[in-house]
């Protein structure tokens, strides 16, 4: 940090010279509000506004079940693609459609059938428990001879890098991980797991949950053979909007689904009495798949392809590197902890920190006296106010206002006037 | 059919005294096509366009994730509610989420795990294939043992129901049937197929999606304890909507879903290690529910419940058979076939017609020559021509458009002027 120049001149200078300020403009709401929660649910794409209304009222009031043939049973395949550039896959390795844990639902099963005497699986503390709960799910019917080993962090920050690589072995069926984590935003080296992972013939399914859109992922070159993920988040694609799954190409013919509905038959139209499984990614589709939700997706993908992974990577590391160092001025001296990985390679793009009070000051950024603009991070329980810098839409400005902020509010004590009961999503 | 009025007149005039004609008018594109497709994809009402202007514009836009607690926390539990009270069950007894596949995978799992011993799985080839995927999925995966036994109908019209009271004995572990038939619109006697599982302890999964909306269900009465169904068909919740699926209060607790994911947790916002699940019917839930596609259920469901579903089924029946007098004069001398039970009480709101050029004359009628308005049955192969007759907005004039209309086209060969090779969806 300069110290003749302030965090604001610092940071305006940046946004200045920021090559991808303009996609700013492209969001609803940019103006009412410091939104650092594009990590839990993205801003609406002005296009997406805009793409609801064609598929609503044209697509379905006016062409209605002739809109199926027209647009909708090629909306999904195209939103995959759209993906699959952005994870480093190749267009036929993914398919989207269902929620995250339904989709490691259909492929963990598979997956763990495929390694039929292996009853190991891994996993650690900072992955998305929804993730645990699948995998639970499974042992307690399918396959109860397995065990589900949760390695602890050893602080709720960094992963158990390499005690995860020693733990892999030959009993290794499964590694379930999350590539970025919900919580603290560690970042796997993933192609070192998938490296000793090969080596071991244990398979590995990353959560991308939150990774994609926010760091370049290069699944192909990583040697990743199995994922999931989300698009509500760096995405942009609505909330609750389906997830996708990408199986390696050379890997699609040795799972199959858990689950076997019409929209993954061969010839769903056909009305047959027996399945016939696709041959492609598409038999992991189960039913119909929601339309409106659907089709919410591709708009926000349009914009981060337009920007590029590595540009809006290079912004995010330029966002949370600023927070880094106001953090450490400002937030540090009152009593906050830094609850993500310092160094930048093991990083995503939120960043936690921990505060006795992290949920009363949540509520108090959120809910500002005078007229400031409410700020929205999240908060995970006990204590973590968690901060979402998506370098599509936010601002350096932006991270420094959050960052001044808090320390006012902690200074000024006005956390206080909140109540501390829990709402239902925090 | 009085000889002395022709059929246009009697339409009119019937149409002329409907009490829910006034319906008609709050949905899209009633104007522009003779629409008897409800029973595939219903039509798109007025208020579900500016209801999702709402959630998409203010709450995802405006509200941003704040919006999970302000208002799509709710939202699943409200629409159950209302479906609950259009299936005759219990506010607590329905669930919203997924596809109907998903919804019977996740029930069918539990129901045959609770009939363990039992190994025989009874169906007919009148329900929804994708009813026997799920199940011979199940008996892929879990169920080696079991066998799924699909009983034959006779004609493809009328289910085999005789047989299938007696073939329900000590050895069924589960029933699956469509209430009302996809094809046909065969329609069973609930109640009657219910108590005689009872006392042979087997247990019944119904599928009510072309019932739902159509027929009056009251499934408490009728002793059912399991069904799923769908939203998009006579509910209008549009393409791909989320399903439902319900448990009788006594038997949530019996039974556990295939599926453990965290919008199932007792409290997935504590992201605990451990899965565990939710006490009510809401256990049947796994990832996050697509809010737009869900939202959009809604005001359908007002419209139905607005209407009544006794006044619904006596507009269908008014519908259904007029179009039977119609047929009887027009379309039976062209080499029509009636392909739906004859018998009111054993059909639903829709009607099937076989023709050996059942394609064409679909596709002559979609796209006619000169200004007629489109008419859009739809297809179901080999040669069936399905009316859907909603009686929310069809009117009887319609009806008899389209009998006059399939005549013509058979009379004057213009079906000819069409490829026979079938679209993806038909």
């Amino acid at each position: 940090m300069n110290n003749l120049l302030s965090h604001k001149q610092i940071a305006a200078a940046l946004d200045h010279a920021d090559p991808l300020k303009h996609f700013r403009s492209r969001f609803f709401n940019t103006s009412d509000v410091i939104y650092l929660d594009g990590n839990s649910l993205g801003l609406l794409p002005l296009a997406t506004s805009a793409r609801l209304r064609q598929v609503v009222e044209y697509q379905w009031g006016n062409r209605l079940i002739r809109a199926w043939n027209e647009h909708w049973l090629q909306t999904p395949k195209r939103i995959a693609e759209k993906i699959a550039r952005l994870i480093g896959a190749q267009a036929d390795e993914v398919f989207v459609g269902d929620s995250t844990s339904i989709n490691l639902f259909k492929i963990a099963y598979g997956v763990l059938k495929l390694q039929e005497g292996r009853t190991v699986i891994l996993s650690d503390d900072l992955n998305f428990p929804s993730d645990f709960y699948v995998l639970q799910g499974l042992i307690n019917s399918y396959f109860h001879h397995h065990d589900l080993k949760i390695l602890a962090s050893q602080d709720g920050v960094n992963a158990p890098e390499e005690e995860m690589l020693q733990a892999i072995d030959g009993t290794t069926a499964l590694v379930c991980l999350s590539h970025v984590a919900f919580k603290s935003a560690y970042m796997y080296d993933m192609a070192n797991i998938n490296a000793k992972a090969r080596s071991a013939g244990a398979k590995v399914i990353w959560d991308l949950s939150h990774a994609v859109g926010s760091v370049p992922l290069t699944l192909n070159d990583w040697g990743a053979e199995f994922a999931v993920g989300c698009t509500y988040k760096y995405l942009n694609g609505g909330p609750g909007a389906p997830a996708f799954l990408y199986v390696r190409k050379d890997l699609q013919s040795q799972i199959e689904s858990a689950i076997w509905a019409w929209f993954g038959h061969a010839s769903p139209f056909s009305f047959e009495q027996q399945y016939r499984p696709r041959k492609d990614i598409w038999k992991f589709s189960a039913g119909t798949p929601p339309v409106l939700s659907m089709a919410a997706i591709e708009p926000g993908l349009d914009l981060l392809l337009e920007a590029g992974l590595d540009s809006l990577r290079k912004k995010s590391l330029s966002l949370t590197t600023l927070f880094r160092q106001a953090f450490a001025e400002q937030l540090k001296p009152l009593g906050f902890e830094w609850a993500s990985p310092t160094a930048e390679n093991q990083r995503g793009s939120h960043v936690s920190i921990r505060h006795p009070e992290g949920y009363r000051i949540c509520k108090a950024m959120i809910s500002p006296e005078n007229d400031a603009l409410p700020i929205i991070p999240d908060f995970r329980s006990p204590d973590i106010i968690r901060l979402g810098f998506a370098p599509l839409f936010n601002k350096h400005c932006e991270v420094i206002e959050a960052s001044e902020r808090i320390a006012q509010i902690v200074e000024s004590e006005t956390y206080l006037r909140f109540d501390a009961t829990l709402d239902a999503v925090t």
